[in-house]
């Protein structure tokens, strides 16, 4: 490929941005549907929950959307889903922020939720987003188009993705790595599973929906999981390079807990080779996409760069 | 109605115990299969979420069951829907137990779960039963007389039952009434969304997927509903006249957090005179139902004089 051919399938990293942008706005404008409003009692708790959402990239949410624009389903058809997904982050933050689990002060710019609450409410308040999650994700039966089959499929196979097997298991062995000798193998399932399996979930969700066919749904599923595998160690790379007032969340965290990162098992270098590793692996991928592709080479060269 | 009348109404309580274990040990043989097999790191979290699971009444699932045998669909039809409202009802529990919340150190006769292993694990391993029970609810798909549509329709409405809307709801209000004036309105509304939601939820899934008419999930869903105030004004009681061998929790712990309760309102008699009120409306309720009166009378009846 020459450089020319290169360059084109890089995508523009500006439009990607824009393109983000407005999702993230169709998003937040949403959000709330699946929130419950609080009542005299019930106050607090719907409060942590809407407290914890601003400030997000919602960079899940749009996967879902282009994936469903990807073949053939506009993406604001795929909101609710969408929404399912940003819920369920967000309530995993919330949970990850605890005193019991990283015990971090800062989140998306402002005090975690446990911090401008309490811990008794975070719990909850996590709780109370992981179900409007499913909340959201069972909605998506509002829009005529898609089959209720595609939806429990989408239901269950987030649960897979989610769940022991998935984002919750990540988390478990990322708590149980701590202060343990550095190892590749456990440091690959750590970021495999509490980062990845969610944009695998994510990509693939958009494309039943949009009822694209099967070996469609595996290659977008093996995208979204190298680009999940990219942000997670771009991810490791910023607590060691970035600022909290730039990223939103305390830096050099990893490193205090004795975390399993690739900047501490290769180092801030090698770790960056290995992201333009995964890059290359993602942009094949991407190449083989019936459509859209511009958007996903875009959001590599994004995330290759991100800053936040 | 004379008294003869009366009596039969009233059900039979050991035939109601003998159903009961008999669907337990249903419910018990099909809970693992919405469990993930512990994998080299994940080994842990699948433990916490394995060892939380004996020893509990299995009361929501086979009301899930006789619910859908109510209106013509076998009870084992419904099972993967039956664990779903069992794993939940378990992670709640998990999640109640942790420090911040009851700080609870018996459950189900013995440690509970961030006893046994740590607080980090409890939180997760209460996550990762949310998620394995909307696993379990979005498998009912591979019962193949129940349409997609209802099993979206039974993931909806489980989320109203049980977020912030619900169960996350009543147990936020329960935590803010600690200590705080008893107060006949907020103790209605914890009882209801703590306990009776769910009770609800359990009587209208069945209901739904056995594809009822809509006024007799209604009437279900009542008598789910009173029957679930019923069970948590007996389990208010119990926290004061039982002990802790026979309950396999530690009793008094309502006394000693403050919590509005009951018997703190308006003592263990007028707690038991309450109860009597709600088994007559549950008994009323129970009448309309097209069939398996006998069973839902029992329940009742078994409701009112539990030890456990």
């Amino acid at each position: 490929m020459d450089s020319d051919t290169s360059r084109r399938n890089e995508g523009s990293v500006p439009e990607v941005k824009e393109l983000l942008a407005a999702t993230a706005t169709q998003v937040d404008e949403h959000l709330p549907r699946y929130l419950p409003a609080g009542d005299r009692f019930g106050a607090q708790i719907v409060e942590a929950m809407h407290y914890s959402l601003p400030g997000g990239k919602r960079l899940r949410p749009a996967i879902v959307m282009e994936s469903a624009e990807t073949f053939g389903l506009p993406g604001a058809e795929v909101l609710p889903t969408a929404c399912g997904f940003e819920l369920f982050h967000t309530a995993t933050l919330i949970h990850d922020d605890l005193p019991a689990i990283d015990n971090s002060p800062l989140r998306r710019g402002r005090p975690s939720c446990h911090t401008a609450f309490d811990e008794a409410t975070a719990v909850l308040a996590g709780d109370g987003l992981i179900i409007a999650a499913y909340s959201a994700l069972a909605a998506q039966e509002e829009v005529a188009r898609v089959p209720a089959g595609a939806i429990v499929r989408v239901i269950g196979e987030f649960c897979t993705f989610t769940g022991a097997t998935g984002v919750i298991g990540g988390e478990a062995a990322d708590i149980r790595g701590e202060k343990q000798p550095l190892d590749r193998v456990l440091l690959e399932y750590i970021h495999l599973h509490k980062t990845a399996k969610l944009f695998e979930a994510a990509t693939r969700a958009g494309a039943i929906l949009a009822q694209a066919p099967e070996e469609q749904i595996e290659l977008i599923g093996s995208y979204g999981r190298t680009l999940g595998l990219l942000f997670q160690v771009t991810d490791d790379i910023l607590d060691v390079t970035s600022c909290a007032a730039t990223l939103g969340k305390p830096v050099g965290l990893d490193d205090q807990a004795g975390k399993q990162t690739y900047p501490a098992l290769v180092g801030v270098d090698g770790a960056g080779q290995y992201a333009e590793q995964l890059a290359t692996q993602a942009r094949e991928l991407a190449e083989d996409l019936p459509a859209n592709s511009e958007f996903w080479q875009g959001l590599i060269a994004l995330t290759l760069e991100r800053r936040t």
